[in-house]
Order: structure tokens, then sequence, then C-alpha cells
């Protein structure tokens, strides 16, 4: 028997190339593979799947941790994933994409808005095993040493199995250290109820902040939402075949006229 | 019987509230309803499901076309919506919420990377039917009256029939003013093949342009693809539950050890 060969490994994250989030990965990724680091050069949350076409890209190596290629890019982080296998990975592809560890959830709804599912939906795109890890921790002191046990050995299993075509996963960690274990769920029919702070400027126009409140309207017990309120990691499997398989019938049922 | 109310409609894009395709849609909604248009002040193509979170949005009233109650957002096609339904409608759904017409098509993996699109979806995660329209045609001298008898009677099969929950309908056209007719589809198994031109600046440090080959790897006839290749407007309905139901089972055959 040979020994097998070190896989190589992309990590790629939204809050940007400094945050500890994307440290803590680089660090458990580099205990199973090589690892080569595209990330964005400032904070990317809430970029969903932007891609930049309007102007053009930035991409710099940069030295910051011993012994880890790193580039930080001025784009978002599907623009990072895109880069990476093109100027970086000259078109072989790595073995695996990580994305996170994103301070803050990504479960149910938010795997739209956030730029670290999406960098890793783009991976899966371009058929390299994917995964996006997030700590339910936005503060950038969060503790990620407790779930790292878990990315390593998540990311190990991708390694060996492989992942059903045309899937990535969307892995989300309870902040603390009583990981009860892992769950493989589905995504928890939930929303933000948006509620905008509006505030007046010096020169008394008015502006708006985003904020809101997340609404789960779901009670299954098989939801990414149960399994993290019940202190377990939540794996869902995550597609970008978008098709509504289940309402072609319905829709075929229309008459239209021109 | 009384008569119907007419129904309040609200109409957004990515392209920009100076775009010739919003035009055209507002002008088209003007004759089935109410219209209350809220687009980006800039384009806001390739924003996908990108939200405005770490900076204000600006919302002004604009008086740009007689009649039509508008305005301008400085934030994403999302942000458009959000803010159309919480400030502008107060809470209050319009009865239909319509995208574009977007300079340029939508079809298959492009609803991810779409702010028309997202902009759509974000309307029907607000429980608004919803609907987004793309054009064939980039340029900004595209000739949208072929396809706007089409536009004005999906929008009133909505209307009449409503959606299935938790869907909403990417609506392509083909150029010209040749098209057959209306297929449901599925979404395309396809993806872009990047192609970053590199180029110098003046300081002789390297900036890319992202580019890119559109790949079809899907022969199927019940795709958006090839009824757009046939001259048929494709719509395929889409969710934004992007759970990959067909893995669960998968993944649960797995053994974690942690």
């Amino acid at each position: 028997m040979t020994k097998a060969k070190q896989p190589t490994i992309l990590v790629v994250n939204d809050d940007g190339i400094t945050a500890p989030g994307i440290k803590a990965l680089m660090h458990t990724m580099k205990e199973i593979g090589r690892v080569v680091v595209v990330a964005p050069d400032s904070p990317q949350s809430g970029m969903g799947h932007a891609i930049t076409i309007g102007k053009p890209l930035r991409l710099d190596e940069v030295d910051i941790y011993e012994g880890i290629e790193m580039y930080r890019c001025s784009g978002t982080p599907v623009d990072c994933v895109k880069l990476a296998v093109t100027k970086v990975f000259n078109g072989v592809k790595p073995d695996l994409c990580v994305s996170g560890i994103n301070h803050g959830l990504n479960n149910s709804i938010n795997v739209l808005y956030s730029g670290t599912m999406s960098a890793a939906v783009e991976g899966a795109i371009e058929s390299i095993p994917s995964i996006g890890f997030s700590l339910d921790d936005y503060s950038m002191q969060a503790d990620f040493e407790p779930c790292q046990k878990f990315v390593k050995e998540i990311a190990q299993q991708v390694l060996a199995h492989g992942l059903p075509a045309g899937t990535v996963l969307n892995v989300n960690f309870p902040a603390g250290n009583k990981i009860k274990g892992v769950k493989i769920c589905r995504q928890a029919n939930a929303k933000w109820a948006e509620e905008f702070d509006m505030r007046m400027d010096p020169y008394k126009r008015p502006y708006y902040w985003l904020t809101g409140v997340f609404q789960n309207n779901d009670q299954g017990q098989d939801t990414d939402v149960w399994a993290l309120e019940h202190n377990y990691a939540s794996i869902v499997p995550v597609q970008f075949d978008m098709t509504a398989h289940h309402a072609i019938p319905v829709l075929n049922t229309w008459l239209f006229n021109v």
C-alpha cells in the first residue's frame, strides 16, 4: 500500500483574510492537507453569491502565517473561489474547498445571504467537494476551539466519501463547549422580519440601517434550527439546482393565451 | 359581482432605475395594476442575494415617469425589496413583485448570480407572488416589445392562480420577435468556465477582469437552455429551500467519530 497523497485544500471565507475564524480553519486543515488560502481583503458578510463584473479585481500573495500559502482578493467570496481555481490552481482542482469558520450562524434561509456559503456553493459548481462552516458567535473573540475537532472530522469524511453530485455541506455549530454531536438536517423554514433603523444625517436627510429578527416558522425536529437549539452541530446538504420540481406539473396546467 | 380591486405591483430590477428594461416592465404592469417602483440607483448586475449590512442605505422618492410612484435605493436588488416591504408598503404586502426586465439572460446557473432573480426570490421569501423577467439582449438598445405581451400574460396568470408556496418564477425570453410560445422548464445543468483577463496597471501591478464562457452540460429537452435555443420563452419555478433532500439518507450512512 502506498502512502496516500496529501490532499490540497482551498480555504476561503467572507469575514476577510484577517478574521480569527479563517485562522482557526486553516490551522485545522493544515493537520490533514496542503492548505492554500484565497480570501477577501475586507469583510464581505451578506454578499451572497455576488460576483464582481463592473470593476477589476486584485489578487496578491501575502505572508501572514508561517508556512501557509495565502492570497488576498479585492472581490467577493465567490470571486475568491473563481480566482483561486483559475489563477492560483491554474485549473487543477483542489481536493476540498472549505469556507469559514464564519463568525455567526448561516443556518436556514441565511444560506442565501451568506458569502461563506456562497463561496462553498461556488466550489461545488466547480465540482470540488465543498463545505461551509459557521459558528453561533459573531464576536471577533469567538472561541473556535470546541468546534475544531468536528471541522476536522467532517472534512476527513468528505475527503473519504466525496459528496453526491451537485451538493455542498452547510455546517453550523452552537457556541460553547457542550456540542452533543452531529445531526444531518434539512434547511428550516424561517426568515428575517426586517426592521430598518432610520436615522437622520447631519444634513437632515434620512438613512437606514438594515436590522431584523429571525423568525422560525418550522416546528420540525429534523431542521438545522432545531439541531442548533439542542446543542448539536447541524449539517444540511445544499444543492444549487434551484428548480422547484414539484411546481412544474402545477404550472403545466396553466393555459397561456399568447 | 363587484369589480375586482386593482392589484398593487412592486417593480424592481438590478440594472438600475434608469434602465430601459425596467421602463418596459413598469409600463406593462401599469396596464394591469397600481405600480410602485423601488430600484437601485446604479447598476447591480451580478449582485446575487447580497444585502447591505456594513453601511447604511438611502431611499429617495424620484419623479421620472408621469404617474408612477418611484423610489431609488442605494443598495442591492434584495435591499430594494426589503426596504419596499418595510418602508414603502409599511408591511402591507403588494399583490405581485416583478423584477426586470433584465438586459441579458438569467437562465440556468445564472439564477444564483443574478440580482434580478435574487430580488424576485426575496419577494417570494416575503410571501409575495414573484417573477423575474430577463431578455437575451445585453444592449441598452434592446427591443423589449416582442416579449411584453408574454410578460403581461404571465403576470396575469400568477395574479389569477398564485404560486405554489415557497416558489418564484424565473422567466427568460429569446431576443427577436419570433417567440414561439412558453415552456415550463427545469434549470439546465450548466456553468461558467471562468477566464480572467489579466492586465497591468500604470504602476506595473496586475489586475483581473472576470470573463467566461457559458458551458451547457445538459442534453435534456426540458431545460431552460433548450427552450431558449428553440425560441421559446422559458419559465423555471425556483425554490429557496436549497436542501438537497436526496443527499440526507446518504449522509446518514456516515459514521462520525466525534
